[in-house]
């Protein structure tokens, strides 16, 4: 039976994407790291897990790619959200009376507007945006707010006095689905590499993707810390099932660089609100 | 006279590359958002701004790189902090009694790891870590710390009562300082570039850099909303001062991308211990 490790707790934007991707109704597990997240697929708590691995505004979350080359786990599907933030009371209507706000750091952040224009509302930290939620429905505190998806509203009763509170209206994140073995075939891929720190290393390394003619959708590159001169460098490319195209390519690469290893094969996500 | 305009309060990571960069007492200005460090420098406020554009462990600041753009300005010089985190207190020395701590969301989560083992202090919000331990100073409460910098301590006279309680002790910040005009050389360079998402294209902008034999430092690709078919890619260079390679490599890149921004040649930062 399949079972699905997420991010946060219940209600969370890792929960909501795991209930796009998976559509049936399958046991989520709640943890509250990503480093969490992988180590339930390690233990074989669960076969699948969703975590975050990019935003739109804060760019790639790093440590997602870290551990899954750390514990060589496979990207088999990605979901695209379109964030948004919810006030969430137990039911008092009146902002002014609102002293006290829980949500995430990254939700704080993403809402620091809403911080400027409320200035009688303190921000206080939780693990995650829905830990918030579940928090303030057990406190009973009708002073007190919380930001988070309005999923979370339904979960912990709570009311939504404010929607879409988030600064930039364009605010998506990127989940990765990630497993043990990852797929054969998809749309998309990950893969990451290693050059040495020589000029032209990084052109030599591009050549195949150009000569077999993939399009490339993402790029990124990271000094490794202890390895001073070598790079790694993280790209996604449209494969649109051409894995014949796919296969040759990686083949050119590993000449041309120290290491590569594809981090994933999976279909690419149309974009869900939330 | 100069006028240097910086991120945070008196006492913030960019306060103190701020006066790693400009050694000599020069007026430094407090702004509470990238934004307003830029708009400082486009009303004539201040002549250069501190900013941060990349942690090692959260990735590229994007906010600053669209600033950039968008205001037409140019890094001019770049500073490298190793980014250490302090508990600073009124007085009270036993964390046990320590009910509550200040600091930027950045700071909360680079900490993480020291809230888990001390579940009773509860983390609080402030714009960055500087104003927590100003905010701390006027308190009087002995009771409530902040996490912040060691220079803060000296500024508003707090005591550090736990040293460099950061999850990774390899956590640092690389700070761009902006001007209008920007330097006519420098041992590096940074470059924004668009190009049509088509197979290749990608490749074919990166050809004159190998031909000319730059080293590549750092690459980042970034989606543009509204224009979903096109990508801009914000790279550094190790130049060494070899402008007339420079100058060579942009005029052949301009003929292979749709457009070509230099956003500033400077000179590389050692790494300063904070």
């Amino acid at each position: 039976m399949i079972k699905v490790s997420f991010l946060g707790a219940a209600g969370s934007f890792s929960f909501i994407a795991a209930h796009k991707y998976f559509q049936k109704k399958i046991p989520l597990l709640s943890f509250l790291s990503i480093k969490g997240v992988f180590d339930s697929l390690k233990n074989r708590t669960s076969n699948y897990g969703v975590i975050p691995i990019e935003n739109s505004t804060s760019g790639s979350i790093l440590e997602t790619y870290d551990e899954l080359l750390k514990n060589k786990m496979k990207i088999s599907g990605e979901i695209r959200l379109r964030i948004h933030h919810n006030l969430l009371v137990l039911g008092n209507r009146d902002i002014n009376k609102i002293t006290k706000c829980y949500s995430h750091p990254q939700g704080i952040i993403q809402c620091s507007k809403f911080f400027d224009r409320h200035p009688w509302i303190a921000p206080q930290v939780t693990t995650d945006t829905a830990s918030g939620a579940c928090v303030l429905s057990k406190s009973k505190n009708r002073n007190i707010a919380a930001i988070a998806s309005s999923e979370c509203a339904g979960i912990y009763g709570l009311k939504i006095t404010k929607k879409n509170i988030e600064d930039n209206k364009n605010n998506f994140t990127r989940f990765a689905v990630i497993s043990h073995l990852g797929n054969k075939s998809g749309q998309k891929a990950t893969i990451a590499f290693l050059v040495k720190h020589v000029p032209g290393s990084l052109f030599k390394a591009l050549k195949p993707y150009a000569e077999v003619g993939l399009n490339l959708t993402k790029i990124e590159s990271r000094p490794i810390f202890g390895k001073s001169w070598e790079y790694i460098f993280f790209i996604d490319f449209e494969i649109k099932n051409q894995i014949s195209k796919f296969i040759k390519m990686i083949a050119l690469m590993k000449k041309v660089t120290e290491e590569v290893t594809v981090l994933g094969l999976y279909d690419q996500s149309k974009i869900y609100e939330t």
